[in-house]
């Protein structure tokens, strides 16, 4: 069944006029990371590749586009995971970066740590060469409009909340069965400078494990970290639950235990995979066999041939 | 069963001259928190109260006596988590704060975040009223010594590891059956700037799960990341594992998986407990029924009565 890739664009609710960007947006993931796959490329190598063209695309809030903290910075958070040898590499609270998820992956495969925050994470792209961006460059006016709208003393933060679009993700199979994932966010609208969600936890925001799958995941990233949700799915796949099962099984136990949506994307070692969500919406798509499937609402599925436009 | 608290004073390797210190150190540490267990304090105020105690004792590498990042700055990690409502709240690579420890609370019950990293934790400590301390007040001469010896061009720096006093935490359970878990540390020896170690990382570092059970861990960081150590044993626990035979098939897992060596303290929602570890020491203290349990070798366990000096 394999090599397959399978994005996510992050689970929450797409106001109606960004869904046909957030729809294009994991298609042309997908089909990146899928391009690395056929091309006897690693799982690693897709799933950064996809993740990297979500933190390019000003839809989607990871690298350009991310939300804004409550003083009007962006901070973000990312992680990478290597099923065959369970080494990871993540980031977090990390400024003027492109990039986090390659920033991420030389953490992993340049040190002998596995995160770096912060102050930390900038001295480290320095001495590696990556190139600071202007915070600027990161910021879109929709980010800045919503950041100023929940900042209005009348503001609703739950209606502020509304046009969020979540963190993106990928995992991967290449044609070895080696899996891997990769998350990459912005994090939480108007959040504290310094908070770190789920993302760059490992077992939380992602998890690989050539033995069981790998996990990308969404949602509230609060809620993500009470149930462990990544490392939870691989749990139930350990015993026998398909990458499906195993998705639904642990995003209701995260539902009726600590009341918290969420989405993820899953894979097993053969190739089997899923992606599924509690949230109103999430943006998905996942290659495999030149097939190309992609959806955003509970139940959608569409499927086209890859070379379609 | 209950109440019982157990302590851990980090694993590893404790030069002799500085074993009675230690165990000396977990023994209080046990006391204190079991004193407040007993006048029917909640686990939450018990492993908090423990691991202060473990923070401001110099033997340990966790508030004053943390060892220094290759720059020669303190950077603390910590996490309590509340088997109740699994809620939890951590800091990471935070500065100048005397009990890292009670700052991961305060971020629990005072934001509606689970983790502030580096100057945002500062910030929040601030805002708290949290006093800074200057840094020399938290560097011993022995950690400076370290550093210093671990910098030189002929460094060994397998040795200057094995002076290393890990990693402090707990666990406890109240009347009510209540588990909780604190961790605290100045992570790894010599680490780079912003390193973030598995001690703040849910899951990682520590889990409390009423249901389940408490687990706090310490050994090779990244090691333990890479199998999610805490929460692998609270899954053997909810298979109907005992701590003790959870903790010991999770320590061998990643002893064989990911050649890692790593100790730990677990307990049941009954009571029942458990330290144990794979480094070749780890000082440990729990008490329970009026009774002070304590070892620092592989298979030593003294028993003393708690009204004993």
């Amino acid at each position: 069944m394999l090599p397959v890739v399978v994005v996510h664009g992050g689970a929450g609710f797409v106001p109606k006029e960004r869904a046909m960007q957030s729809k294009a947006g994991v298609c042309a993931a997908a089909r990146s990371g899928y391009a690395i796959l056929q091309s006897g490329g690693s799982s690693m190598d897709a799933v950064v590749e996809a993740v990297t063209k979500l933190e390019n695309n000003p839809s989607f809030n990871a690298g350009c586009g991310s939300v804004l903290t409550t003083s009007g910075n962006v901070e973000m958070d990312a992680i990478v995971m290597d099923g065959k040898t369970l080494a990871s590499g993540a980031v977090s609270a990390v400024r003027n970066i492109a990039n986090p998820v390659q920033l991420a992956r030389l953490v992993m495969e340049k040190t002998t740590h596995t995160c770096l925050t912060a102050h930390g994470a900038n001295q480290f792209a320095r001495a590696m060469g990556v190139p600071e961006v202007p915070q600027e460059s990161l910021i879109t006016e929709y980010s800045r409009m919503r950041w100023e709208k929940n900042l209005a003393p009348d503001a609703n933060p739950v209606e502020c909340q509304m046009g969020k679009m979540g963190t993106v993700g990928a995992v991967a199979v290449d044609i070895e069965g080696n899996v891997a994932c990769a998350t990459s966010t912005g994090g939480l609208l108007n959040k504290m400078e310094g908070r770190v969600g789920d993302t760059p936890c490992i077992g939380c925001g992602g998890f690989a494990d050539n033995q069981a799958g790998a996990v990308s995941t969404t949602g509230h990233g609060e809620a993500i970290m009470k149930v462990t949700l990544a490392r939870l799915i691989l749990f139930h796949m350990e015993q026998g639950q398909s990458p499906e099962a195993a998705s639904d099984l642990s995003l209701a136990y995260m539902k009726s235990r600590v009341q918290g949506l969420a989405g993820v994307v899953t894979v097993d070692p053969q190739g089997q995979w899923a992606a599924r969500f509690t949230s109103s919406q999430m943006a998905w798509a996942a290659a495999q066999k030149d097939c190309l499937h992609y959806g955003l609402y509970t139940g959608e599925h569409f499927t086209q041939s890859i070379d379609e436009p």
